[in-house]
């Protein structure tokens, strides 16, 4: 199953030097998943080739524009290209009010259902679930109420081992419930034990955002054994008193939450505009977690 | 004096082919002036390197997003880069409701003065006025309340001829009074007309932005003798059922529009996003009015 990860935008709220505010999507098996859709979000996701009619459900971390500003354009494409199918949106309370009150004063009319999913920030709950995927909210710490959002695999069927089907002869409608870890119960009327039918299932996989915030440890704590953690890395070590200042993290701290969760994989991103070459951030992330990528434009990320 | 315009973006409402929506700057002597601020926006103003600090006065036609997706990101961008000095809007009641709930949502404190100016489309009215130059309104029929621009130099002052200057020991100070129109007393008391010191001035330069419209042939009287007309050319004559129901209009009515108006030169702009190529856009305006171009990003115009 695919599971990856495209970056629309990773800076910080000014767009500077052809890098643009913060927005990504999820492609889960064709099914695209978005996060925050700063302003050209939308141009972005013609640039690179995302399916916007495999777009259902939109996560919006909080609501400084750089996390929401191209939105509301996003939704009106949508509307003038003639989409049909439900739309989910799961943010704070206001930008329902926001979008409404843009809809009320261009006279729009949606042809397809708008869902709005209140996201609060007092503790962390599942807000998305379908067959294979759960997305729970993280809570960061901002000047605003802001949640991060980790999507997690539903727990792996086992992997059945092909030869052992032609050599009892498993009939195909019951492959199902021995890959959910049933026994096999042959012609004759002999058991045979799952555990000789089957390996163990992969790992399920996951993905942490968590953008914007201050270091926080209780995220680590929410995101333990996470196998790739998207984390805000605003400022270098030297800004560390601006970082704290302004709820934003240093790329140090970023890796610090990296470490301390056990994540896979850090990528950092949202990077302040003061900073044209990312080289600093990358290395200082770098002492701290080895396994750090800068989350550029464009770029592609396996889950 | 300068007096230009750059096409920032000169899309319909859906961002295509790299084209994307509408916003255009006037740059008289170094002040810019802002038409319409689709999203984006700001970012092309960075690529064309357009001076945002000289930029006091910006100008919205409609209420429909793609004329101003982009102002909140702007101003948001401002107020992030320490601006200080005022920002003038000028634009339908609405947009302020829209952007005091953006900032109430994101507990944003301007840190320079922000004035909303609201325009209504009664009747054509003079909205903004300086030393040098006026905008009024134009009155344009579209689904939304909807203004165009007509920006307009105030009468120009005489041309002193240099030589007479020296002929007649002109002081530095009396210059000014002589280009008004005023005659020169020497120092033994004659008369010098002032026909025999100066030249006629040079017409004034005006510019008339109109989109979005229905081909509506008042707008050409309103315009009358106007040296650069943006019209908005959403269709090609083929889909002119399609541009009356919508309320927009073809290239060929741009041309009539300017033709009427007895224009110097047009530039088209609102392609819908069907058209990949805009030859025949073109060249079905270009067979009513020769002096045609597209008003594509980035390019440059003269008024």
């Amino acid at each position: 199953m695919q599971f990856d990860l495209t970056i629309l935008g990773s800076n910080g709220a000014i767009p500077a030097y052809d890098r643009f505010p913060s927005s990504q999507v999820l492609n889960y098996n064709g099914n695209i998943f978005m996060i925050d859709c700063g302003e050209g979000a939308q141009f972005r996701m013609n640039k690179f080739n995302i399916k916007r009619g495999r777009l259902d459900n939109i996560f919006i971390s909080h609501l400084h524009g750089d996390h929401f500003f191209g939105l509301v354009a996003l939704i009106t494409s949508f509307n003038l290209n003639w989409r049909e199918h439900p739309l989910n949106i799961y943010a704070p309370a206001g930008l329902e009010e926001i979008i409404n009150l843009h809809f009320k004063h261009s006279k729009t009319q949606l042809r397809f259902e708008l869902s709005f999913h209140h996201i609060t920030n007092d503790k962390p709950v599942k807000i998305y679930e379908d067959n294979v995927l759960t997305v729970e909210t993280i809570i960061l710490r901002h000047r605003l109420p802001t949640t991060g959002f980790l999507f997690k695999e539903k727990t792996n069927l086992r992997k059945i081992i092909a030869d052992k089907i032609t050599e009892y002869n498993i009939p195909h409608q019951t492959i199902i419930e021995i890959k959910k870890g049933a026994d096999f119960i042959d012609a004759a009327g002999n058991k045979i034990a799952n555990a000789e039918l089957t390996l163990e299932p992969p790992n399920p996989r996951s993905y942490a955002y968590c953008s914007d915030t201050i270091y926080t440890e209780s995220v680590a704590e929410q995101i333990k054994g996470v196998g790739t953690l998207y984390h805000e890395a605003t400022f270098i070590e030297e800004h560390a008193e601006r970082a704290t200042e302004t709820f934003h993290s240093t790329a140090k701290q970023a890796a610090q939450i990296a470490k301390l969760a056990g994540a896979g994989k850090l990528l950092i991103g949202h990077f302040s505009a003061r900073y044209e070459n990312l080289d600093t951030l990358l290395n200082e992330a770098r002492e701290v977690f080895a396994n750090t990528e800068l989350a550029e434009e464009g770029l592609t990320f396996a889950v």
